[in-house]
């Protein structure tokens, strides 16, 4: 009867935390997640740096291919017939290019999303739990001093009426013992009172650095999709400056992609590392930064039958005590009420705070069972092991298809501003230049039959 | 110290919950949500007819278009060597829309799986109460039935082996007593036994709906990604046939547009009429399905200060006999003990017993407390009319987008596929033909100046 079955890792926490990982010397790593040992920080670093390593090599191999396409072009014959070759497949598989990273893009939105979901999901919880433990001490110190007024008041106005008769004073007595009891007992249930980590302050630095995170995204996607979209226009004014500028924008946003590839694949894999097991690291953080007991820690966090209710023992002593008060007020009620009449009132009064207590003892009891605060837990971990995983996985996507997208872009785009015929003034389109991309054929009705060599090879 | 803040409307709700409803004889409606009842039936059923409307007017439109296209061309001198003016807006106009319609479909398939998101955490909710509803019968029942055996085995032990002490038996005739009573006023907390309504089972139809639904969506979005991409791949090889079957397939599924579009916008009407305030509709529907009790409903389904748990009475009951046990209990200890050792076997087990019942019952009050259930509640309502309603208004979005795009490209092709040149079999890339997008004026270096007037007027 714990909690219902709660968070488990997912095929993608595996699959990424079998992944090998070396420190700076080659040497290889535990994967277990230790963010504070060096070695493992090295093997993250080195990580990210791989795709430090895949930006220099697609920046070699864009410049080895344009190089290649300057020094290497065959002399044209002047007057020659013959096309330039290549040029269809060049602009196409330029055009290919960007939709491939507009589709990017939208994958990017989706997982830019899908991780901001995620990690909303994570400070919601967080923020139930600290409404819960609010709860729990604000419930304890309205009981205590509840009971603690009934003490002062109305239990002291009873035994002033009562001292004739010195059994009954000696009930009262009784009385007032087990709520001081009660109250003692229920301030030792304020596990969270005095303790120095707030899930408020936690949930509220994750929001803000996921604002920003969120905010960076979508800035970039937003200028590899308006870079797309004017290189694609570029090419269909045919203007030199606009594509001109957009292969230099293109350069950028590639080295930008690549760089948000390093990030997106150390953070996934620490992640994975710390989703794969995550009580352990969060049993030994919250004890090192709270000093709670391992106890109440484990009955929290783990919440199944193995582990007792740490509380149980207070919350039966309690009970057993405002039993006891229950009884003791009932015994004077038939005794004393009938003798004196002005006990009548601090009685009736009493059995009201009792019964408020009984309440309160209930709802108590409901706060500090584990299920409500292992709900949270396996929520944020469902957020941040699930949704915000996957989210940067679809991140790491775009970026793999961005950079692919804009490599082949980049290779592209000087040679087909280089097959840009020269500006032609009479040549507009309600003032502005169109290319018409499929109608070569029908425009010169008397020039010779073309041939499409295309993607053929060119002599050197 | 209720519930911590749950489900608000969004302004979305809010928005189209004030949109204006009327039903076949153009009568307003009132926007409250009453599925059953007929007006209201034909103002959602009005609302998707509105698409139909959209449907006819769209063909219309595009057949105008076409039939002033085919009947209204000017004749061409043979010879001439103005191109057929506006072929290149007409290709490109193409080509943009068919962009406009990729991104709708990118927008389509984030809104399917945000609604998707939506309603499997309301099906999750469902399962997580119908977790908690049936660990409270389970409790229930496991915890009588230890009582019945204690009572039927210990305690009958216990009186057999004090018969000759009268007080003792007596003591331990009310230890009966109260234990019979706890299990009676236990058997009444199991309120969810014998409804015939089971969350469980709800979950699992909306689960299979919602699969269907998505799967449906999927196949829509694919199947206009398709229409797209081959369309793109028409006019790239100026291939007749593919742009013939692809406008054929534009035309189905412009169709199938407007009719999701006729269905999501009558669904997200319905959905905010619903969410604006749902707790009324729920507390009718499920008191009539399940036959509980008002007091029972409003206190899970609101959960605030001013509903007082239903419970209570019987909770501190069965806590006051469990206390009065005991006591009772550890008199018999003091008093039998010493003179009766066979008494401290059955005593032991019933105080182990008691200790049990006890930790059940801590748990019985924490279940029983409406956080819980009330948390799963408001989590269904997010999921419902957030994450759902939010992912259809971008399904709607989709389907716009899609409609507009596909009417356009329908206007387009035609226009586009008459201008393609005759085939001509030198013209090969590599075995497949490629039309050049860009580079006209390069291939034809003696051909003369060539203008494009493009996007002026044609005279009739």
């Amino acid at each position: 009867m714990g909690a219902p079955p709660g968070y488990r890792p997912s095929a993608w926490v595996h699959l990424l935390h079998q992944l090998p990982r070396a420190d700076f010397q080659l040497r290889p790593v535990p994967s277990g997640f230790a963010p504070r040992e060096q070695e493992y920080q090295q093997a993250l670093l080195l990580l990210a740096a791989l795709a430090g390593l895949g930006l220099g090599l697609s920046l070699i191999v864009i410049a080895v291919y344009l190089i290649r396409f300057c020094c290497c072009r065959a002399p044209e014959l002047p007057g020659s017939k013959s096309p330039s070759p290549g040029g269809g497949c060049v602009t196409w598989s330029c055009i290919a290019a960007l939709l491939v990273g507009c589709a990017g893009i939208g994958i990017g939105f989706y997982g830019n999303s899908e991780t901001s979901d995620g990690v909303s999901q994570l400070s919601s919880a967080l923020l139930h739990a600290n409404h819960t433990l609010s709860a729990i001490d604000h419930l304890v110190l309205e009981t205590v001093e509840r009971l603690g007024e009934a003490v002062r008041t109305e239990l002291t106005t009873l035994e002033e009426v009562l001292e004739q008769r010195t059994e009954l004073v000696a009930a009262a007595r009784g009385a007032r013992r087990q709520a001081e009891a009660v109250a003692q007992q229920l301030q030792g249930l304020a596990f969270w009172q005095g303790v120095p980590l707030s899930p408020l302050q936690v949930a509220e630095d994750v929001s803000f650095v996921e604002e920003y995170r969120w905010l960076a995204y979508v800035l970039l996607l937003l200028l590899e999709l308006l870079v797309c979209l004017f290189t694609l226009l570029g090419l269909a004014k045919q203007s030199k400056w606009l594509v001109i500028v957009m292969t230099v924008m293109s350069l950028l946003v590639l080295i930008l992609s690549w760089g948000s590839m390093g990030l997106e694949a150390a953070a996934a894999v620490a992640l994975s590392d710390f989703c794969s097991n995550p009580d352990t690291y969060i049993l030994n953080l919250t004890q090192e930064e709270t000093g709670l007991s391992s106890d109440i820690l484990n009955y929290y966090f783990l919440c199944n039958q193995a582990v007792s209710n740490p509380f149980q023992q207070r919350l039966t002593v309690s009970q057993r005590a405002l039993a006891s008060i229950h009884s003791q007020l009932q015994g004077l009620e038939r005794e004393a009420a009938p003798q004196f009449p002005s006990a009548q009132k601090p009685l009736l009064s009493l059995e009201e705070t009792l019964n408020v207590t009984e309440g309160n003892f209930h709802q108590l009891v409901a706060l500090l069972h584990c299920r409500g605060l292992h709900k949270d837990y396996g929520a944020a971990l469902r957020g941040l092991c699930e949704d915000a995983l996957e989210g940067l996985l679809f991140l790491l996507l775009f970026s793999l298809l961005s950079a692919g997208a804009l490599a082949t872009a980049l290779c592209s785009l000087p040679r087909a501003w280089a097959l840009f015929p020269p500006r032609n003034p009479s040549a507009l389109c309600n003032g502005s230049r169109l290319s018409e991309p499929l109608l070569p054929a029908r425009l010169e009705p008397v020039s010779p039959p073309r041939s499409f060599p295309g993607c053929q090879r060119r002599p050197h």
